[in-house]
């Protein structure tokens, strides 16, 4: 097909897109810009303001300390709202706190403490920097080995590796369910079956997947998760974030950091500590009440796409992404670094460039904003719940053209400060 | 005086009051309403509203994942504000992160690791709840002692209490500045020094001085500090807390929970964590954004007014308060359960009563909004930002006339839930 052939299927496809709809539902300020960076900080819901307005005004500003009648239970009814209708979680399973590295210390945690005499973490060598430091940090304050599953930075981890890495002596299995730069899929269940047979426990990092893949907790029997808020459920920068523990596992789990909104019977401020019996023990401090609203605005929208059904378009958008990039881009240089089997990859795909960086800059004073992860790659998130093909189409366009007239090269070469 | 005389002189006070000014910067939605609980939930400034709408639409909606260039050095101007203009530190030391809880749990347990062959961690038997539950899960992860230091429920911790439970097995003393329930504010420097004489790390939780009280963290040589910003800072329910580390030691210790925002040069996503040189190391996961800018409002507001300013202005609202409960409440069976001498207390003031519980529903049914703490005092915290000599005057004549009247025996004896 020549290009506008391409562009005029690109518009089709828009138009049989049964979430075409959401698209408004989003605030688009600048209707030039190409915003393939959605997973890494999703769009504005245009209802979020009003949401915010309404609980700063009416609920602090008027209500003021009796608000807390309201807003104790928000971190319960947000977190439920994600692991039923997003996670395929069990109601009571999900609660939103602190932030995802923090999720992860005290989930590890837990685990550890519950499978005493077992001295080994298992992890990928591309784990997401963020839950290598945090098992690395406990391992080296308490002595456990850190056993590093190999990784394809393009393809991810297979459950044939992860096999090879579990024996009887892993107290824990920690993995991302989708890598943050390759956007390859971890088989989760299949992972999570191994980790058990070996009498570990499993703690995923859904944070590229949530809002994007099914991700079957509950079906899979995984026993710990967590995830951020403002990727694919465009909660806003920095939104908390969740922490799923399974049911019959909740109350058998201890985390190390004891807190108030931890503790059974808050009110009472007993001298000792004494975990609430379900999820509750896993929160720490006050809730962040402003900002647990911004979540509940973001991932209700994806609530109700639903995640069938963003799947099918992440997959479809995913793609046809990856058709233009070999159309126009594996001439100019780059590689798909990416599984090419929908089935094997998440919502987002990396293009390797030996100068992504410099591309990367490019593109933005283009108008399109990707993201670049080190050390060469380009990393393209079109979010289903608002991103078109077209914009795909259009972003790739540009993309094709600046490289093509070598503008690349007018950028410096250094590292990015981009989230 | 006769009681027209008394609101008489009240609304003298106001008059004259300096800071009289700064209650119109706050939304009074309800001017019959007496709001006592400052020192829970600190009231809406008018300007955060539009300054988180800016922040959600124009960086959030319009600048997209670019926004991080700028949202990156949030924690740490917010940090500095507060640091600078509120606790006497020097720029540098203080950012905005995590919880209260989780704040202490870092700084606690770097102080613990920077203190290796001490094994006894000093707090007080009266500290705040979740202060106390962070030690007794440190102390119990590790084998430390905790030694609690005998607080009067009235009037605190007494320097020279400290001084008797301190010797040189002591690792950390974690105390609170103004103690939670009563009000008493223990010495700081006196008590910053008796740790330091011993060879211990002192640790202070600032949540109920921050904004009430100077602080002097750097005259004193403080080590470590945390607090949280909805009380007297006004950030909002459940907004972000800070955490201070005096600058030459904080490369010298290490935190538990090792999180991508505490590393040295985030983005090279190098394999090991490395942790950041300064304040930063005791960062971990995102920030959070918006949260941040509703409390730079309200710890903004707190500035301009100016901490002594705010301190002189406490004290006489509390006295004016004793004075009047001396004389309309100690007949009807309250007791102050407060130090009577200003400078040995901070912003609120206890009234022990045997049936609190209850004179506190009926106060909330009068429009007087006070704090109950078990096991039977009514907390009375008139905010010096924006509460009235007036206020506190109204409050206590509707307190004064529903116990003269009894009806708070009509309201059942459960215990409470509000923060």
């Amino acid at each position: 097909m020549c290009s506008s052939d391409l562009r005029a299927y690109a518009l089709a496809l828009d138009a049989a897109d049964p979430l075409a709809g959401f698209r408004d539902r989003f605030m688009i300020a600048d209707e030039r810009l190409v915003y393939l960076d959605g997973n890494s900080l999703g769009r504005l819901p245009r209802s979020t303001l009003d949401r915010l307005a309404w609980a700063v005004t009416a609920e602090w500003g008027e209500e003021l300390v009796r608000g807390w009648s309201r807003w104790v239970t928000l971190a319960r009814e947000v977190g439920d709202l994600i692991g039923t209708r997003l996670l395929g979680a069990r109601p009571g399973e999900v609660v939103l706190a602190d932030s995802t590295t923090v999720n992860l210390y005290k989930l590890a945690a837990a685990a550890l403490a519950a499978r005493p005499g077992r001295r080994v973490i298992v992890t990928e060598e591309d784990n997401f920097p963020t839950d290598r430091y945090v098992l690395q940090g406990l391992a080296a304050a308490a002595g456990y080995q850190l056993r590093m599953v190999p990784a394809d930075p393009d393809t991810g981890v297979s459950a044939d590796a992860v096999a090879a890495a579990v024996d009887s002596a892993v107290a824990l299995v920690s993995l991302s369910h989708v890598a943050y730069r390759s956007g390859a899929l971890v088989d989760l269940p299949a992972v999570t079956e191994i980790a058990h047979r070996a009498g570990a426990l499993v703690l995923w990092d859904l944070s590229h997947s949530a809002g994007s893949v099914p991700v079957g907790l509950a079906a899979a029997g995984v026993d710990l998760a967590v995830g951020c808020t403002y990727k694919y459920l465009n909660g806003g920068p920095g939104a908390p974030a969740y922490l799923y523990v399974r049911g019959d596992l909740a109350g058998k789990l201890q985390q190390p950091i004891w807190g108030w909104f931890g503790q059974r019977d808050q009110f009472a401020m007993a001298a000792d500590y004494d975990p609430a019996p379900g999820i509750d023990r896993f929160c720490v401090g006050t809730p962040p009440v402003l900002a647990s609203y911004a979540v509940a605005e973001g991932a209700g929208l994806v609530a109700e796409a639903g995640i069938e059904a963003l799947r099918a378009k992440g997959m479809a958008l995913s793609g046809y992404l990856i058709e233009l990039a070999d159309a126009w881009l594996t001439p100019l240089g780059f590689r798909v670094a990416t599984p090419r089997e929908a089935a094997r990859r998440g919502a987002h795909v990396a293009l390797a460039h030996p100068r992504a960086w410099q591309v990367c800059q490019a593109m933005i004073d283009a108008g399109v904003l990707p993201d670049y992860r080190t050390p060469d790659r380009l990393r393209l998130g079109p979010a289903p719940l608002y991103t078109r093909f077209v914009d795909v189409y259009d972003g790739l366009a540009r993309l094709r053209d600046l490289v093509a007239a070598g503008r690349h090269h007018d950028y410096p070469a250094t590292p990015a400060r981009v989230t």
